[in-house]
């Protein structure tokens, strides 16, 4: 059975030595989490993660869950204990504010219980995950009363929460979305309709559930700028805040997947349910995106989750399998055979992984420390130049964790040959549940276009400017290190491919749109190398200064440089191709009728 | 429920147009393939796999294999009516001789029918796949009596074959096998031991199965050259060449696996069953390579048929499926939204499957001409120069359209959004299925060392120079056509980087082997780009000659035409990444030591 521990050392040297997370102590939470205490917190989460959460993964996926014929839905053996513990152990308010019943503690050490949580069971971790995006909207969007009675509840987990966004007919184009809300005398709304694909829209594991559903009130105008965000509970709740009467919404089937089959996906059907908007009326797209951009970020997160998972398996099935003799001569001479990590081919795939999660596992902290800074530093310029960060690398996290995320687990799997393809290994399972994560919150294509079409062009394009100068200001500060010239030079070389690409949408994709369809994906990804070769460039630094400190044993300081330094020459020149083809245009790719396909 | 349309235009344009199939009828065979007669061939064969096999795929994959306590095993409803109607149209023997009831046609006629089938249903053509390994293997190393004994009911459908090489602890490294053969005093063998992984081991789908089997004579070296190929009839085969006593091989067990639901993958008991040395003692493996060369292009060829049908599913969802407008306004106003195959993102993913497909095509195709010829020539030169090509080719086109195969399928299910991950639109079963094409006949990591390693330097790089020879005279032949430019320009740059890589590795692995370990992936798909940009060129031409002549219609000529650009556009220049890793070399690739993983 394949097992999981979580990289609690490599995120405490990111968090203290690459990002200094002392220096924010002026932010509000910040100063309560001291690295002792971060330490405990993450070494708690490990727990329960490897311990509770990781041994329920294979099982879950091969029982899934069950609809009954009353509609209700029953999670996997075991799940309901996990989903207990995890509660129980606050983890589900770690980051809200403490008059809700919150820890209110910084949201990045709640991304790191992200990636530990979906890694060791990511069909588990929804549950909670959906959660948090249905607090995050009712927390900005949400009336005072609202919030009083939906957040405590789930603060301690009594509650879970969902997001019903997609109809038969739409998923990326909200604006066709049908669901109807008829005003009540009250000032509540009737809510008809059908939603598909609710994660988490039925489960036995909280007293109610909390959906957040997107309607449009009778009357409103057609296309986006008619849709309202409602809040319809599950059980309508009483004056005293207990669950009371069934609410009219059900769950009408589940689906069946390709993975996380232990997370139920539900068809949900409102007949009728009694709903509240949230937010002003015609405006709950916006309402929406506050949990849709906290839920890409979760996604991207789980796809490096995946990608660690999977390594850490396919490692310890190449230390143990015998197969062959090392190039070099063997290896291990007292053995039929060496392990197969001597072999060329299988490093180059576990350095592969390696070099991703690591620099991947630093661009989320940055970026949920970016988020901790927008949401709670008083000072506007900080504020500003944090909502620029996260709005440009939203989609870049999102899109380029889960495509390299899901491309990992599909090499880690092949270390494993045949036995990879048996589900009894767990290694089909990674693959499987890794390739959602592609597509849920947008499609990774729709994330490409909002990068090349939204977040690039914003504003004159204030945030790749600064984006490109810190790492311009990077490099000049380090130029004279020695040890990080196998760093600045391909990183160079890269944001010199990415400012070539930004050049040429800039000169080509004004009068011809499709240019700009055209190169998205390949922008997105080049974007994305360039960010995780600054990360790795970080993490040098930091890893250079430490071994000059005696901070930390210098084998695990080397091994960073040397897993740096494979992805500076083997990996960031894929920028070169993804220019290239970005350059090439729309002219073929538009060429074909569409009756020649 | 996803279709098929098996691709025979296309087919018929590359066998007359591209690789003028008239020009070889003095071999053996060819003579009665004649443009007409292959036509009506394809068109029947597309036919079976459209209407019969096609509409068996995702039920076979949601019921699955069954294994009863008597160790029979039950394929699902329909396979066996299918398989009667695949062995009652004579398909078995298309390419096996006349004297055991085949019908003696060139094999690259079964190479498209091995296309055709493995896109229509995966896991069924396995069944017919694994018995045209084994009677290719029975064909060259077996006696008289074992030709005459097995070959004409495997022809004519009534047995059907398997290979039995892996164990519990060996795979790729067979020097390990434990199996082992102990002589009784008629001649025969008793053999004892357990194989896993054995496709079609077990079913009722025919009469008999012939097991062919490695395993070690009792007293026999240890490693690879004590290995022996034995045949192992399930009935022991009477007098009269009908099945009599059950032999001593039974299915203990079938695998849970990722795809190809319907093909049962068993583990086999030997308890002492009684078979007969095929070939030579100790030189199974040398046998069985004949099988394996011959199985691993068909697996390469399987890799395309899942691109091909996962695309042509994707096309009609993405005409059909209405979401968003046009980046250059409506192109349906009169609906709701225009169908997503307006997008660029849509193109630019339909288009990079369309120009591998195409061009993998003719790879296979050109290689299966190769192999006929290397069988059947008379002249010794063309023999030499045949075997060459398929040597050197066997690796490419089994690890790179396997590769890109499964990559296309992904691609194409990501087309759906949210409704591919669900199984009963089919999609995902083809990523599941797509994916063991990677692993099994070696692993894709094997193919590429195979590659590297074997093929490449044998015989002073001769076939390598050969092929290099070949593109560089039709290059210099058609310089002058204006028309092919855009393929002539970067094929040239790609085949530089080809040659580099190639003087690297000859420069460097020789003193460090780890360097080529380190380089192959990288290498092989080099190679495959180069071939597949070859390939795109010669079908340029073809088309630009077609369409001077006036030869099929211009509209379908001209969407050849844009679709090779796009590959030289947008996919060659790749080639340029894989050099960078190849002169990379293995030094961070190696540098960790292996407890720092």
């Amino acid at each position: 059975m394949p097992s999981y521990k979580a990289p609690v050392e490599d995120v405490l040297f990111l968090l203290n030595d690459v990002f200094g997370f002392e220096r924010y102590n002026n932010l509000p939470g910040f100063a309560d989490a001291s690295p002792d205490v971060v330490g405990a917190i993450l070494e708690e989460g490990a727990k329960l993660c490897e311990e509770v959460l990781a041994p329920l993964n294979l099982s879950g996926d091969q029982e899934g869950c069950t609809r009954r014929e009353d509609g209700t839905v029953v999670t996997p053996k075991g799940f309901k204990a996990a989903y207990d513990a995890y509660a129980g152990g606050g983890w589900m308010g770690l980051s809200m504010p403490a008059e809700y019943g919150g820890q209110g503690l910084p949201h990045t050490l709640n991304s790191v219980m992200q990636e530990f949580t979906s890694a060791a069971n990511l069909a588990f971790g929804m549950y909670p995950g959906l959660t948090q995006g249905a607090m995050a909207a009712l927390l900005v969007h949400g009336s005072e009363e609202q919030k009083r009675t939906y957040l405590p509840r789930m603060v301690e987990g009594a509650w879970t929460g969902t997001m019903n966004l997609t109809e038969p007919h739409c998923g990326t184009d909200l604006g066709l979305l049908k669901t109807r809300a008829v005003p009540n005398p009250d000032g509540s709304y009737s809510l008809t309709g059908t939603k598909i694909f609710i994660s988490a829209g039925e489960h036995d594991l909280a007293q109610n559930i909390i959906h957040l559903v997107l309607a449009r009130i009778e009357g409103a105008p057609a296309g986006t700028k008619g849709i309202s965000l409602f809040v319809v509970p599950k059980f309508l709740v009483n004056p005293d805040g207990s669950p009371g009467e069934r609410n009219g919404v059900s769950c009408g089937s589940i689906e069946h997947k390709m993975g996380i089959h232990a997370n139920a996906t539900c068809v949900m059907n409102y007949d009728g349910a009694t709903g509240w908007l949230v937010g002003e009326a015609n405006r709950g797209l916006n309402a929406m995106f506050v949990m849709m951009n906290e839920a890409r970020l979760a996604v991207g997160i789980q796809g490096l989750g995946q990608s660690e998972v999977a390594y850490q398996n396919a490692v310890a099935y190449a230390k143990d399998r015998l197969q062959g003799r090392a190039l070099t001569g063997a290896k291990a001479a007292d053995k039929p055979a060496d392990p197969i990590i001597v072999h060329p081919d299988v490093r180059r795939t576990l350095m592969s992984i390696r070099a991703f999660n690591e620099a991947a596992r630093a661009l989320v902290l940055w970026t949920a420390l970016q988020a901790d800074i927008a949401h709670r530093s008083d000072d506007p310029a900080e504020r500003q130049a944090a909502e620029d960060h996260m709005g440009l690398m939203t989609p870049v996290v999102k899109g380029v964790l889960t495509d390299k995320g899901f491309d990992n687990a599909v090499a880690a799997q092949q270390m494993f040959g045949g036995h990879g393809y048996i589900e009894e290994w767990g290694m089909s399972q990674f693959v499987r549940d890794a390739r959602i994560t592609q597509i849920y919150e947008g499609a990774n294509g729709i994330q490409a276009m909002d990068l090349v079409g939204r977040k690039l062009p914003r504003d004159g394009g204030r945030a790749m400017m600064r984006f490109l100068q810190e790492i311009e200001a990077f490099s000049k500060e380090n130029a004279g290190e020695t040890a990080l010239k196998p760093f600045l030079g391909p990183l160079a070389a890269s944001v010199g491919d990415l400012q070539k690409a930004t050049m040429w949408l800039m000169q080509n994709a004004m009068a011809k749109p499709d240019n700009a369809g055209a190169a998205a994906t390949d922008y997105m990804h080049l974007m994305g190398l360039v960010a995780l070769g600054y990360m790795w460039a970080r993490i040098a630094k930091s890893a250079v200064a430490a071994k000059a400190e005696g901070n930390g044993t210098a084998a695990r300081l080397d091994a960073k440089l040397a897993t740096g330094r494979f992805f500076m020459e083997r990996m960031i020149p894929e920028t070169a191709t993804r220019l290239a083809r970005i350059s090439a245009g729309a002219e073929t790719v538009m060429a074909l009728p569409a009756e020649m396909f």
